[in-house]
């Protein structure tokens, strides 16, 4: 096994394409704390990158700020280990930039994928998923706001991770919770202790 | 095996007594999506209570008005998830309020665990932990705001749960992150998937 599995794996956050909660297609607004903590959980399992998915200048330049502000600015200095997890995160105006700035990167295409709570095609179970990891294999693992990823976005996806908590009758768990949750089933190390 | 075995975990969110960054027993102030991001998570794994710790009264009403807001207000009508979610949480002024509550609640004295980052004593790893609430032992589980529990309540404690990601070289989850994997590892059905 590869003794640094995370270093080829990226994640996304996606503001859109995603749902609301009546279905319909819309795009998001960044959440401050989205950006932290998801940043913190990345750098904590040694994944290699972290982009912020969203079409609108102003969300951008909201996150560029925001990113700035811990990564040069006065929040740098207050907490340098802020600075440190966020130094992973970037910014794309689309999953084809995300897409394609990896392809540039590491000269192949990622797999694309990502969560569904609710029962389809295309699984790959986290320890499936881990040996692909371990095997070098590029994934590029999306997260959705709101009520989720569009059906487009769906349909794009090489696989789709199995549900949380499949038998549970509540299906609600935060993005910030459902990533650092996932990262910890397909990276972490003291889980069988 | 119990097919409930969050049915007697108990976790707190403690504001005092806590440790700021250079090591100062301080009070936390409550922080909004603490309440939610832990509740939703706590419900979704069927954890039997979720309590905010804090000694201060106007921290206690803020919790209070929030409750109020998704749980009877406006907020249940629009978010009725959300609504069942925070449904498992209450505000208790002490650690000792907690306990002794949890005492009246089930009879018996809760084991008390916490989790640390850094090696010590009286270690109990997630598979012996999840052993006990599976013999239907009574667990309260406390989480650290700020810096992390402050030295007096360590010491209290029965049972320390291991390092999340302890060969890591970044320590700073956020603790709705880490309240998510712990829950996870504890509690969660489809890991092994």
């Amino acid at each position: 096994m590869s003794n640094d599995p995370g270093q080829r794996l990226h994640v996304a956050l996606v503001h859109h394409p995603v749902v609301n909660k009546i279905g319909e297609t819309i795009g998001s607004a960044v959440t401050n704390l989205d950006l932290h903590d998801i940043a913190r959980t990345a750098r904590t399992y040694g994944v290699a990158g972290y982009s912020i998915i969203t079409p609108y200048s102003d969300q951008q330049e909201l996150v560029a700020e925001i990113l700035d502000h811990w990564k040069t600015g006065h929040g740098a200095q207050a907490n340098p280990a802020r600075k440190e997890a966020l130094e992973c995160v970037d910014i794309k105006i689309s999953l084809d930039e995300a897409v394609d700035g990896l392809q540039k990167q590491y000269g192949s295409k990622p797999l694309l994928m990502a969560t569904s709570a609710v029962p389809g095609p295309k699984r790959l179970g986290y320890r499936e998923t881990r040996a692909k990891l371990d095997k070098g294999e590029l994934i590029l693992l999306l997260f959705g706001t709101a009520h989720g990823l569009a059906k487009e976005v769906m349909e794009r996806v090489d696989y789709l991770l199995p549900p949380i908590q499949p038998d549970s009758d509540y299906n609600h768990l935060s993005v910030r919770s459902a990533a650092s949750i996932i990262l910890d089933r397909l990276l972490g190390e003291g889980r069988d202790e």
